[in-house]
């Protein structure tokens, strides 16, 4: 790898290796500069080719001025949503967002604000499949290269999960595996617990069961009720959600079966 | 309250209570002086009886000096222990242990080095009823006020657990609800989180589901190999079985449905 | 307390105290309901002088609904003004900001489009009294209750610190008392800690040495260098402060010398 | 590197490398099998001179069955001391403790139950300069290679902190850089900090200032007096010195300049 870089006129930046001993896995991501490189960008996996055949190697090349068109799923709560838009008008979050798709109708104004479309498309007449189906088309009409569920409520139909495989982020306010599916701020505290997490995740077609990126946690105690719990989980999803998605926007994160290497962290 | 402790001539030293607005209840741990209160300690529970009635209180008195005879039942891990033993023996933690038990012959030195009795009780011909038996005998014969399942891998009975309700802990590798039962770093690590955990726990008859008692967690990612969490888990699981330990030991603890009420935490 | 509050007709919602044995004094909250209250909320207070006197108590009475009139002061980062005005858009933090001032133009175009208006006061030519003194009079005319320093980067002179005591909040960069003053992030690198922290804290005269209210820290390793640090520790400002004025704002705080008793955490 | 090491015969088991670009420096840590290498372990180092001075490295060579003749040096506090010889025992970690010195008598029990020599060596008629001398000549005699000043509360010379540099590690029960010298739990319950911490770091001749190897830090509250902090903070001590061990132990600690970089940390 070293020296394929090299030869092209590139220089590395950074490198760092994993090695799963487990599966006898090998992984690496190399990151180097471009400017003396001289074959044009879209040539240079072609480039690699031979190299990657070589060592068998399954390789990606990704560019990191990349700043994907974004598209932001919510229903009522609207802390991760302001966040998220607070970051990308600051430049914190290099993503370019396209537009706000709710299943209520509460976030309009928050959208307003910061400029950017959005698009109240609940579920009618309990037709689930005709919303989803809207949804869809509508990412796709805009070019949309990353999905995020920054609190949306309602569970995503397997052909919607696969279309937008690795491009789709949600934002679960607890530790996974822990607290599964609705309410799971009510469920901690119900069952005692200690401390609370929030965890940010590929979504895959198993319910809150894709490859986690990011967890963290806070402690909490008896005197927590769940109002409390909730307000307090707040600040962990926003800062849980915008850590997976600096790590994803800048490609350092490689999927492993329901696992992720996460490079940098 | 606080006349019954001033007119007995007690002093308060640390008072606070908790609201559970859900429940309807209200709970409270007043810790007092009783130098200067002239009735016997036997006596002062009946002295209270009047006050506790009439505001339909149900009160427990403890005193502080309490130094309870206590049993640490464990396998092979030795990290728990170790722990408890040294801390027992600096004075660290308040506790009379009078024995070992272990299903498994591996720690008996380090009992030895500390000058506590070992009894190795195996599970003979798979008949688990008969060890349980042998084991309850033991802990009464020697008058255990307290249990400690410093990494006992055998699941305990019903009828067994309800005998040392409330006076039996147990500390589990994982941070409850996540990863019941058994391996739960290698099952933490098959699914890929980014914190792991430990809780100690009263048991009660259902599998890791007791009120807990105290739980904390720590950061890993890729590289940790499921030999590298359970390494790294081993401070957290001694940190977290002491915290709960000390807790217990200074009364501190109240336990409501399935749910603790830790004062001073 | 509790026999003054049943009186008026009120209804304790929540009570906490603290005893400092070490100086000898006893610290109180309590919130309690006013609707059944007879009298006007501008006599309550007038009510519990006999019982505050009674007691040699310093007592204050606040009312919860309280939504001061604040302004945030602010140099060139923006996170935390960002995160502040997202949060006030939302309901999240109790605040009616009237205004952002700032002694660079940069987050002007943040401001607009919270609605909020923006005061570009530079320092000119190295005059900072009468900087100073402009600020405060555009407080002052605002009706200003609560000032928020969001990395507001000219230290302020003790006759202005005076004079907004105990309504005056600021963000430090760093686990107060290490790493006092400028660039704590470039002195942390250069000290090499595997920990970086964030400190709010009211404003006294002496530079960062004012009474904490909230810390909080984040792990790092030597692969982080500067800008990594002043990235990561961004969450961390933004979190610590706004926890420390949610605090600030339900009246749980209590300054007792230079330290402070914070209820409810 | 890894071709130097192919072509001996060894097999990279992990490799980890760091750039600082801010000093231009490159770090690397390979760790390798050498089982199939056939020339000797003691002229391995030679066979990579040449290596290293094509590429300008500063080189070294260690082995991973390291189990180096240890000194524990201590006061009175047990905590850290009773931990280390725990954990010595399990082989938690891998050391060969040859002795424990103290300046202090208290903990001689400890010692013995351990089975490991106790030496006390108090400062007579204020003669720190003899009482240090022998200390050193005392490690000499032992073969020791590695010195812990487990909660050890004397200052120790420049001359003896050279002598041993790079081989003695202490605890400091504060995160540094706040909070050195004496009584860091006093200092910060009267700066009213919300996080306690600790710190392991290489002994240099400044008091407290050496490379931090590893920190770590808990919460605190108003509630915790100093007496409480004390106690809470030794927890941290005792996992912080462990984990410090553990990476000096198994040679993943480079120290440039004052700062640590700490392999697979």
């Amino acid at each position: 790898m070293a020296g394929f870089v090299t030869d092209m006129g590139g220089n590395i930046v950074e490198a760092e290796q994993h090695t799963d001993t487990h599966d006898g896995m090998f992984f690496q991501r190399v990151e180097f500069t471009t400017d003396a490189v001289t074959v044009a960008d879209d040539e240079l996996g072609g480039c690699f080719a031979p190299v990657a055949e070589r060592f068998a190697m399954d390789a990606q090349l990704r560019f990191t001025e990349w700043r994907p068109r974004t598209a932001i799923l919510v229903s009522k709560p609207p802390h991760c949503l302001a966040d998220l838009l607070a970051r990308a008008h600051t430049g914190e979050l290099d993503i370019d967002v396209g537009q706000v798709i709710a299943n209520q109708p509460d976030n309009e104004s928050l959208a307003r604000v910061f400029g950017v479309p959005f698009h109240h498309m609940p579920v009618e007449d309990g037709d689930r499949a005709a919303q989803e189906a809207a949804v869809d088309e509508r990412l796709a009409a805009d070019g949309t290269e990353l999905v995020v569920l920054a609190r949306y409520m309602l569970i995503l139909s397997p052909w919607f999960v696969d279309r937008w495989a690795g491009r789709l982020i949600n934002i679960h306010h607890s530790f996974l595996p822990a607290f599964v599916g609705a309410s799971p701020y009510r469920q901690a505290h119900d069952r005692g617990v200690k401390v609370i997490g929030a965890t940010a995740h590929y979504v895959t077609a198993g319910l809150d069961e894709g490859p986690i990126i990011e967890q963290d946690v806070t402690r909490v105690s008896h005197r927590d009720d769940v109002a409390t719990l909730t307000r307090r989980g707040r600040d962990l999803e926003v800062i849980v959600l915008a850590r997976a998605l600096r790590a994803h926007l800048s490609h350092r994160i490689l999927v492993w079966g329901n696992r992720t290497i996460v490079f940098g962290s």
